[in-house]
């Protein structure tokens, strides 16, 4: 196809818009080349992960494009944090939408400018194009992490505690807030989920306490008992999470507070997906270290622990509770 | 949006179609873990490309879906060649359409099977997700070459010949004989050119040759006087292209036999994009040694030279030629 005589320019696109957010690393080769060129660092590894989000699935056709852009590179370095590893850049495919004319895709460039300064990240290549369909973006994470350090899934043992970072249910609160079905609430609270939910906090800064202490990581993006779920197979165990002690923020307490089944409540918020909070496993002592060294930088809560068996087990003040969530599948 | 109940469903796709082209590569972690690991190569460079492809615009909706992956795969490989970098894996991002049944999904990862063995790289990583829109892939290639000899657009001097693999226009030629358009021709060689411009074969064994020989390079991807054009840009030269040196296949030939003005129909053939051949340039001495070597893998031919100044010019048999084509614009 054509580029569409009214429709911005993909080359003006990449130069006026993309090129400036790859000054200042040589990698992208100004974007200049179709590759970029990514020097080894001697005894590092480097983590890659690749995430696609399209307009209508993943965020909504009103979202604003600069907060949409800054999703898609946070939850990206979600993934890398919960690995343990250090940002280091990312590459971009973007293929617009007819509602992306020129200010569209200047929000975008600028919200990507504004978090590669809070994370480090320089855009290092890609490619734009135009698509009938919906806005579809894909995003391609790198970094950096000493060799052989990566905390897979799979590393936890008997006896490790689960923790999870800050707050969960909030990616599945602000959805619903977003689609105005919150009005219950207090306009503050629900402006702090959509917030939360257009914008997650991804834990870079917890990436160094992660490997230098957890058995096993994820990030929570399928859902709390779901990414745990993937955690007990993948170590070959049982996870046995306590509801009660799920950390939940202010907003997400306000509205369990109005709900006449709080267990069901909070199994809800921990089989919702995209809050993009890491949830790790480690021996007690070293559960310990990573929860005090955690309060600079967002607590760190333990959930529960993990036994031998297999599969997850959910209680509420002790009481066994059955679920069935589309969140939580074997793979 | 939650997996339709009909549609195949993601962890499943992931499970029993991806999950073995990963086998053999610890860098996917075995597609349990949301990222890669690349270990670093002792004096060696990463290269990463990273080309999306979207129905209705890349391929057309009849395209079997065997043929779309390995397109996908083979134009990231081709601008992995063109650099001088060797295959070594890649990363995968699919937001599958109504379209995707799982005999779809199926085709979509045999093609990539097969072309995975041709060319000995696997599948690291990536995601996969439904959209309500046009089937859209996007995907990160990697390539390994040693520390700084990656061969720019940039790096061209005055003086340096042109030298492109192979043989131009099939690419646009074979759009057209897909559409039906091209009735005129002998239906074997309508038959080559939509083979051609569905399975274009990148010059992954010329990379070698490539890196150790020429001054500057790129695929041809936006048309032959475009991707010239980038280089004469980035190099700060000026192009001389001989339309007349231009190589064309046999079904090429024959198009052009059937044409009023040759010099028009050469120039349509390159200005038309798709190729993915390699246009490089060398010193004299250099080119002789590649035409020679390259003689083992697909033709190299000398279509023109670099002279000082900036832009393309164009020639047919001496006499200058105007031209205006979308496919060549500054950047």
């Amino acid at each position: 196809m054509a580029v569409e005589p009214d429709s911005p320019d993909e080359f003006e696109t990449i130069d006026r818009l993309f090129k400036p957010l790859s000054e200042g690393a040589p990698e992208a080769q100004g974007l200049m080349d179709d590759v970029a060129v990514l020097p080894a660092r001697m005894g590092q590894d480097l983590v890659v992960t690749k995430d696609a989000i399209v307009e209508g699935v993943h965020f909504l056709e009103t979202d604003p494009l600069d907060l949409v852009a800054r999703k898609l590179l946070r939850v990206n370095l979600s993934d890398l944090a919960a690995k343990g590893a250090e940002p280091y850049g990312y590459l971009l495919s973007v293929s617009w939408s007819k509602r992306c004319g020129w200010p569209e895709r200047e929000a975008f460039a600028a919200g990507l400018a504004l978090d590669q300064k809070q994370y480090g990240v320089f855009l290092f290549g890609g490619d734009t194009t135009s698509t009938p369909g919906p806005l579809t973006c894909s995003l391609t994470a790198f970094g950096w992490i000493p060799h052989g350090r990566v905390v897979s899934r799979g590393g936890a043992r008997s006896g490790d505690l689960i923790l999870v970072s800050g707050s969960i249910g909030d990616g599945v609160l602000g959805l619903a807030a977003s689609r105005g079905e919150l009005s219950a609430l207090e306009p503050a609270r629900v402006e702090a989920l959509v917030k939360r939910y257009r914008l997650p906090e991804p834990r870079v800064t917890m990436a160094k306490l992660v490997r230098e202490n957890a058995s096993a990581s994820a990030d929570v993006s399928d859902g709390l008992i779901a990414d745990v779920g993937h955690i007990a197979e993948a170590s070959g165990l049982r996870a046995m999470i306590n509801l009660e002690a799920v950390p939940l923020s202010r907003a997400a307490r306000a509205w369990l507070a109005k709900r006449v089944d709080p267990a069901e409540a909070l199994l809800d918020l921990a089989s919702g997906g995209d809050d993009y909070e890491i949830v790790c496993c480690a021996r007690a002592d070293r559960a310990e270290t990573m929860i005090r060294v955690a309060q600079d930088h967002g607590d760190l809560t333990v959930i529960g622990h993990l036994v031998e068996g297999e599969g997850v087990a959910v209680s509420y003040m002790g009481d066994p509770m059955r679920f069935q969530r589309a969140g939580w599948r074997h793979r």
